[in-house]
């Protein structure tokens, strides 16, 4: 195990009905409150008018900026930004999923910033102060809800990048699992692919002596695997999503990736897809995720080994570890598919022609990778491996 | 899953050398600290020099407290009181296990308490205001370094309650694995048996729909039986030790315990064991946890049969559960004496003139336990089950 420090304050706020007193939980937390949100499905579910019914009662004061799409934009971002000096906002409550939450954690660096936002993305300048937030998680996916991270897209340079701050994690987070009992069936398949993923990139480490997270990230994935199978024939379910609304958190607040190196490539390389093809992050994941594994397993075999034998049960022979190995990932391609998700990119429409430009643009920083340093000729090759 | 609010805002630092630079936490904690620890241990092995050392060289002024002892008493929380507020102490830093932390614990409450600070362990009073403190553990077992909890025996009364507040949980906690190197052997057992209860007692709940904690749960006990196990064999592996240190944090922070109902029955009737004969906490618990699944397991025969197949690997026809379930026991009781611990009253001098004493005491604030409600008659059934 390495040496690690490690604090998560964000208060969690989950079960049936909680969305409903957003206000008791905003009103101590600021004067002005910036709300922000996607689309009209908030609308629609009646979400929006139940959260700033709360706002009210409670005696908030809040403005509004919507309009947060899939892989958010940094346009939209420079447009909070700006309505939030305007309007003094000291506050901003986010309403949504990783999307709306990535969107108000850049807003709120960007507030008190003098310089532009991207920075923070392109690693220039590091955060030293943001604008506290509080989320309503309303899609179990990209773990932002707890997590210090935020996600951007830079429509301009089609540039898909990650920033971390401890100043990011929300003061408070509301995770109510009736409030995905309304979600597109399409969403459940991305949902659980994007969770296990976060868990993935932090259980396949180079690090030894792991027993204890080991065996909590193989209890957080078992219990995705199951859950996201029982939502795949039926949505309705209360506990069934309160199961996989939970794991969403536990997968990304950092818990699972305390005292071990970690290898966030796969991601890294998603982003280039998601980016120039706007593909969904949970599809792209799902393609990505099974090619690198075949790509990269020799670096450290045992450790995949345990996750076939762990998380699938896989039975076979010890003395043949490549067939356990591959037997994993035949069983993780399965559960994807089971699951609607797509494991080839000619499945999304993505052929051969992009796929060196995405390699350079995944390295761009230098190699990436931590199980195994992954060159532009690597990447080129995962990519390739997820072709057809 | 039930409706949870959780937040645990402790930090924790992680590994070697950490004990080191324990001035550096301690210097934007406060103007003047307590240090409170236990006997002679830590200066026999150099953790009271090398503390003191970084507090001095940090510039942190301090005054101290030793002399905590096992099942810590409330004369010296008195004491400590008194010392604090004749010092005008604005932080207390705890060094050693749960007994020192509980102590630290209950001096921070009584501090700024104009009452008597037992009332906040009888339920008279509910604290709302403490010294914040920090804790530099060099015991793994009682989980007090990242838990709102603190227990504390009355001499006088021969009473040993718990009081809990969110106020109590330390700013910061350091976990060096090699401070427990130089651990008694027996402490490793005693160590192991109180991180399980911990995690027992959140996981034999009423509560159904629990997948991810109960999967949590049975990851954090085979990592402990794993090591700790280990450990019984060959107690000088940092890794090994710190696989068991982070167990009893996570065992303990609250986590393992969201979203369910809890039956802390066991650990209060082990308490008036200790209360009345001084034994070790984790020797009592030794005692108790079989005895109480014997008595109550019919109330939910399927969590007994979860935890037997899941923790133990017991594999058995399904057709007869009781043979399951008492196979489950029979491990965990062949593995408490693998761990050098009693599991029957007899072995530690206990006879049976005091149970039904005892038995009364442990339900005089009326019926304990979650799981099943138990009244005098089934305590006292409990500890006749765990007399030879």
């Amino acid at each position: 195990m390495l040496n690690f420090e490690y604090q998560n304050p964000t208060k969690m706020i989950f079960g049936r009905g909680t969305h409903r007193k957003a206000g008791a939980q905003v009103k101590p937390c600021g004067r002005k409150v910036l709300l922000h949100y996607g689309g009209e499905s908030i609308k629609r579910t009646g979400v929006y008018d139940q959260v700033t019914a709360s706002l009210k009662e409670a005696g908030v004061e809040f403005v509004e900026l919507g309009g947060v799409k899939p892989n958010p934009r940094l346009s939209l971002v420079h447009q909070g930004i700006e309505l939030s000096r305007k309007e003094e906002i000291d506050f901003i409550l986010a309403v949504g999923g990783g999307s709306a939450i990535d969107s108000a954690k850049a807003i709120a660096m960007g507030v008190p910033y003098q310089g532009e936002v991207w920075d923070f993305y392109t690693g220039k300048a590091r955060c030293k102060e943001a604008v506290p937030l509080g989320t309503i998680l309303t899609i179990p996916a990209a773990g932002s809800e707890s997590s210090p991270d935020t996600v951007i897209t830079n429509e301009e340079t089609t540039r898909k990048y990650a920033a971390s701050s401890p100043l990011l994690r929300p003061v408070f987070s509301i995770l109510n699992p009736e409030l995905c009992l309304t979600l597109p069936h399409a969403q459940i398949g991305y949902g659980v692919c994007d969770i296990m993923a976060h868990i993935m990139e932090r259980y396949f480490t180079q690090t030894t002596r792991t027993d204890l997270i080991d065996r909590l990230s193989e209890a957080t994935l078992r219990t995705v695997i199951l859950n996201g199978r029982k939502l795949a024939r039926e949505s309705q379910d209360y506990d069934t999503w309160a199961e996989v609304m939970y794991a969403s958190s536990i997968a990304h607040n950092g818990l699972l990736g305390t005292g071990r190196a970690q290898d966030w490539s796969s991601h890294v390389i998603e982003h280039e897809l998601s980016a120039h093809y706007d593909i969904p992050h949970g599809a792209g994941l799902a393609i990505v995720f099974p090619a690198w594994i075949k790509h990269v397993y020799q670096a450290r075999p045992e450790i995949f080994i345990q996750f076939a034998v762990r998380v699938w049960d896989v039975d076979l022979s010890f003395r043949e570890p490549e067939e356990i190995i591959f037997e994993g990932v035949r069983r993780l391609e399965a559960f994807y598919k089971e699951m609607g998700l797509p494991t080839r990119l000619r499945e999304v429409g993505i052929g051969a022609d992009r796929l060196e430009e995405m390699a350079g643009k995944a390295v761009a920083g230098g190699p990436i990778g931590g199980l195994k340093k992954l060159a532009q000729e690597d990447v080129l090759a995962i990519l390739k491996l997820a072709l057809e």
